[in-house]
């Protein structure tokens, strides 16, 4: 029965062909008026996030900071010999998407609620609406061998961004490290060219 | 004849004994007023340097934002496992300086001018009144094998710092990987410890 492979392909982690869905992204315009000086003051890590979604508008600014255009042609955030090495994934109850920085959209990847294999057992990382994974492209030859840790920076820049951001809007996040690659991997369909350096779950921080 | 010997050890880029010298830095309190969105709309990297120096004030702020406290125990720049491994160096005219983030003061440790050693052959990284090196400390165990890569993340996220931090405040910079290491090593006399990783040429940007 059709539904039941579904069923079972979700329930695998696997994804599905045919489940391609573009979601149009907000133009990330909405300014908090929080200045840098005031975002940095209040950086910090948090590890308690409440379970209330945030709205595209929200998660539009955040994926811009991290990885958006702020000029034609270039980002808000370097990378090494201005490779443009990031993409981003969002990770979410409704499936999994890739940002389209281009487009300012999320591109579906994935039909499965990927946030547990990101939390890697840490069910605090779960609970946040959002899960972003900072991924870099290394099928350039220039990472072979000398430059094979040059996409490490690239990855603490973005992270970086999306902290500084978050502070400014009232948002929690942390950096992780921990996550179970190889479930993500499949199930996003990564080839050994993309490796998954950090993730950043996001939400609302819960309430004291 | 001592001066002599002073004059030549200069020449070398060696560091010497007595070169001891602390400048205590202004509170980084001063807010240009800018959001977080527009900086990074304003985020770029820049090549074109004044050769005009910056104030002890916008200095202050600068490293504050890199790696300065903004809790009693915790930094504005996130670290893996929160080691906070960072530190920052200030090559300038006058000489090579240790951020001390607690004391909020530079520790002189080379009278030496070390910007053509960071700028590693290209002349215009030269020309910035100050280059802040982003160095690890990777003394700790963890670091020897699985996590080896960690202190670059690190790296990154100082850097995306200071990136934001420029762009409020009208400075220039760009994140490099190019330096003379060897050299750096040598006048700052850092054991195999600590890890040069990345460094921002800061100015203002050259009049066009």
């Amino acid at each position: 029965m059709k539904m039941t492979n579904v069923m079972l392909a979700l329930a695998a982690g696997v994804c599905l062909a045919g489940a391609a869905e573009t979601i149009a992204l907000p133009k990330p315009t909405v300014d908090s008026g929080v200045t840098v000086l005031q975002a940095l003051k209040d950086r910090h890590s948090c590890r308690s996030f409440s379970e209330q979604e945030i709205s595209l508008e929200t998660l539009s600014g955040v994926l811009w900071a991290a990885n958006g255009y702020n000029r034609p042609d270039k980002r808000t955030n370097a990378t090494g010999l201005n490779k443009q090495t990031i993409e981003i994934y969002a990770c979410m109850k409704t499936g999994a998407y890739r940002y389209d920085a281009k487009a300012n959209a999320l591109v579906k990847v994935c039909d499965a609620d990927l946030r547990n294999a990101v939390a890697d057992h840490q069910p605090y990382a779960a609970k946040a609406p959002v899960s972003l994974l900072i991924v870099a492209d290394v099928s350039d030859p220039v990472y072979s061998k000398k430059w094979n840790t040059l996409t490490h920076y690239d990855a603490g820049i973005v992270s970086g961004n999306i902290y500084i951001y978050c502070a400014a809007n009232g948002l929690a996040t942390v950096c992780r490290g921990s996550m179970d690659r190889d479930a993500l991997r499949k199930a996003l369909k990564l080839p050994e060219t993309k490796v998954l350096h950090l993730n950043h779950p996001i939400g609302r921080p819960a309430s004291k």
